[in-house]
């Protein structure tokens, strides 16, 4: 596979069909060929599955991750097999009565069905798209030729997640990633917030003074999260495309535990490469590939978390070809207009309001779409040193709290171990709606169109803050990159322009103003809230927004009181 | 409050309505009065709450609870709140925009409504109870009076839970337990295996040493989540009703490091008083009592783990009065009879299938139903040493991956910090299908109803598995003590007896049953895999059989297969 062609997708495979290995990279028509072969999927209660069961098989040429048992925690190497899972396996014995699990009978379930009413496209997804109701019954898979139902979903599962909803992950994962080593493996999570804890547990050890590398600026929580376990965090600069790959590199090869409070050297990276969070900064391929060989070099692992990877927008035009109507962000009527594709010479004419939608029998308008998107370190990982965290929460409902992990063999065993002794895997309510909607009713091109609706969506509500932005900021104080990705537009306010700049800290300057915003009506976070290392001076005046909620007229009224708080403070 | 009544309910308040204070102890009819004078609760996507907002006041002459800073581990003590869900405060001015946290549109949801189809009681519940169809709906909040609706529950939450789910878990538990201390809190969790992993993780500190008590044969999952966690498990000597206060008391009173490898004096017990898994004990409330004493003494700290708690059954009549019908334990048919009850003098009648049902007007049935239970340790505990775990995994379903802990406002609070940064609380699935279902289709008492229907549903299931004993099994080699309360059955084989009890050890004679098991066709559970000690010789020689999940025939079926092995080995 050639470096260039990995995260895309090759040309619609249409040799591939039932009863032909599919070829890779896989294509939406190689995953219908490759269930097609398979035949329906058995996974009954609590029955055990890998992402072995559903992807390309290991005897390829691609090679096997590397190993990690030099980096695991005393916590994580220590970790067994649970042993009433392990009974389990006995359960395959023709007419064995199981004595075993205290597995509650799905008759005392006080849930007969379950019912969701979800929009279907008509090629593609509008504000307006019918709605369909869509039902799981409790024994669906006995009485109605069902692949999952409540009798399953909702009684005790594997960790690991069911078999149905991890089948869809690891053929999504395959499909827009294709990991280039041969024993990749995904597992369901309950979200991100929880699958880097368990991260961290496994690879930082207190005892050893181990830190973590991340963004100058980085996602609060995951700062959080890290701190209470002893774990130090080093932030490494960046720019408008966020981690600085050179920065990285010499910060690693001249570390000195002594000037670092007795940390030694961190071996593990936490990254958002995609609409980063608070920077709203988007590492290009070139980039991404960068960070990597800086990663191989020191041996460091990869936390590669990518919850706005799909929410990679349509470049931003400033003065705008695109019309507001007067309504809110989410009624914007667009002009059609082409996408650049980052990773391929073509470009493709994409229609997000116009009169002719993809015909339900091509893929070309999603395959184009994943063409379009930044590969991801995952697709770039020939060593198998990236955990990859997915989650649904931006791009389905947060509530859902699922997600999913990717990594190696090893590595996604040791998460499997920890899981079952701490979340027990993502709730069984959540699990089936999600199977319902993204597998039976929606299937890969549809999410995929459902993203792509996204997209459109989140463009829009990036360009309504930064039309709100352009009008009501004063442009020699505050500035700003418009965000490629993600729901974050990060303010830069220059500081060096302020009237008290020789008496005052940008501490104290950002209290100013952040209490100023609260006075006049407007919540935006503060920089200083994000910094990787707090005992570190604050390296400018940043203010994070968000543009993922609010209305188009809320947003206008919102910066407007931003500007007023910035003018105020800086007298202009 | 005497302390015969806690953890039962005083008489129906009938002089409780609007305006006046509730009584305590809390009263279904308390509950409606609370209710009613607090008018609509009114909490919106991401909203704070908790429980003392849904609670008796804390101007009771009720002490608080003990401080318990010197057990914290260092982990938890170096807990600090989310700087993201503190911004949150802000929220609440009038007219605020807000630009802070990223949470993403609920129009972008693509879920319009969800239904599911109930079981509705005509006084009592069976398994020919009608079925409705309850829906939540995206905007019942605004567009339909609703307290839930799915743009809250399907966006970011609080880690405590909904308010709405949490309203009720708090009501439910006052009025099951009523805490005998003032400032007791409750928080959602994602089920108990999770929040056991955060309470040993903010009570154990691997590097002081600290070690956990329990019973001699433990819930092995519990210890598998201790061990890596570097956290020393030490066992109790048990009886017929689990743990043995005076051995606790012993052991606590002679404690010797050294000849414990260093480890010092647990000060945690980790517990599951009713239907303990695997042995199916069920403490007394006087056993409760004597242990809560022990705990008080060496300043002990409580994991009271309750999973089967409801699960109290009715007492076994062997020889049975209950016929059966011939066909699976789930429709059994049961001549009317009655229950004792534990804490009262008063004994009533229950009709589980008469032709009497309780009068939809009248709480009677359940608050006879709540006073039959033995008293919980939360509803002795006038220190606040208890964290009680809470479960809807045996009582509703597993999958919904839901419980709640109740302890001190000190615990809950740092419990909430851990799970910020771990599993962010519960599936917003879950938590609306189970506000739905508990609180506005069944209410506290049709709740209670299910817990009582329940409760004959695993009655008649012991009873099967029992008649199954008595008949294949040989009683002069094997013994049991009918559980009063789980979903296990705790098998003793008398190894004594065994013909090569001379030359071989336990385990190997466990391990050649075990193995006979399977191959004729069983799966029982060895009791050596619950052993708290695994370095200690195996005491006696069990197996954990269940009664939740097989039907009566197979029951039948496997307890005669255990039987063989058993023959077979003992060559009788």
């Amino acid at each position: 596979m050639s470096p260039s062609n990995v995260g895309g997708l090759g040309l619609v495979a249409e040799d591939a069909h039932v009863g032909k290995q599919a070829p890779e990279p896989l294509t939406l028509a190689g995953i219908r060929a490759r269930r097609a072969k398979a035949g329906k999927l058995d996974a009954p209660t609590a029955s055990y599955s890998d992402s072995d069961m559903f992807k390309a098989p290991q005897s390829s040429d691609k090679p096997k991750a590397k190993r990690w048992d030099h980096l695991l925690s005393t916590e994580s190497a220590a970790r067994r097999p649970c042993v009433l899972k392990q009974a389990a396996k006995h359960l395959k014995k023709p007419g064995l009565v199981s004595l075993g699990g205290g597995l509650p009978s799905a008759e005392n379930f006080p849930f007969e069905s379950l019912s969701m009413q979800v929009p279907t496209p008509a090629g593609r997804f509008s504000h307006t798209s019918d709605l369909k109701q869509v039902t799981i019954g409790k024994h669906d898979v006995r009485d109605a030729d069902g692949v999952l139902d409540l009798s399953i979903a909702l009684n005790y599962g594997q960790s690991i997640g069911s078999a149905q909803l991890l089948r869809w992950v690891t053929e999504h994962t395959e499909l827009a990633h294709a990991p280039p080593y041969a024993d990749w493996r995904c597992a369901l999570t309950v979200g991100s917030t929880g699958s880097l804890e368990a991260a961290y547990r496994m690879f930082g050890d207190r005892t050893r003074g181990d830190g973590i590398l991340t963004e100058e600026y980085s996602f609060s929580t995951a700062l959080e999260t890290a701190a209470p376990l002893g774990l130090r965090v080093f932030g490494v600069a960046m720019d408008e495309q966020g981690l600085l790959p050179s920065a990285m590199d010499e910060l690693l090869s001249n570390w000195d535990p002594e000037a670092r409070g007795g940390a030694r050297r961190p071996r593990v990276l936490y990254t958002v490469p995609s609409g980063q969070n608070p920077t709203g900064a988007t590492q290009s391929e070139q980039r991404r590939r960068e960070v990597y060989k800086v990663c191989q070099k020191h041996d460091v692992f990869i936390f590669e978390d990518e919850p706005y990877y799909f929410l990679q927008m349509q470049p931003y035009q400033p003065g705008g070809s695109r019309a507001s109507n007067g309504a809110a962000a989410t009624t914007t009527a667009r002009a059609p207009q082409e996408i650049s594709s980052s990773s391929t010479t073509s470009t493709l004419s994409i229609t997000p309001n116009g009169a002719t939608p993809a015909s339900p029998d091509s893929d070309d308008d999603v395959e184009a779409f994943l063409r379009s998107l930044v590969p991801s370190m995952l697709s770039m990982d020939t060593d198998g040193r990236v955990m990859r965290h997915d989650s649904f929460s931006k791009v389905v409902v947060p509530g859902s709290r699922v997600g999913w992990v990717t990594a190696s063999e090893q590595v996604i065993e040791r998460y499997i171990r920890h899981a079952e002794c701490c979340s027990q895997g993502p709730s069984g309510f959540s699990q089936a709606v999600l199977y319902k909607l993204l597998d039976e009713e929606w299937g890969h091109a549809n999410y995929l169109r459902w993203l792509m609706h996204l997209r459109d969506e989140y463009s829009g509500r990036r360009d309504a803050i930064l039309r709100a932005c352009e009008r009501f900021l004063p442009g020699d104080v505050v500035s700003w990159t418009p965000p490629a990705a993600g729901m974050f537009l990060w303010l830069k306010v220059d500081h060096t322009r302020h009237p008290h700049a020789a008496t005052k800290t940008l501490l104290q300057l950002e209290e100013e103003i952040f209490d100023s915003c609260i006075e006049k009506g407007v919540l935006a976070c503060r920089g200083s809230w994000f910094r990787a290392e707090h005992d570190k001076p604050l390296s400018g005046l940043f203010f994070r927004t968000t543009y993922a909620a609010a209305s188009e007229e809320q947003m206008a009224v919102a910066i407007e009181r931003f500007g007023a708080a910035v003018r105020g403070s800086f007298g202009i």
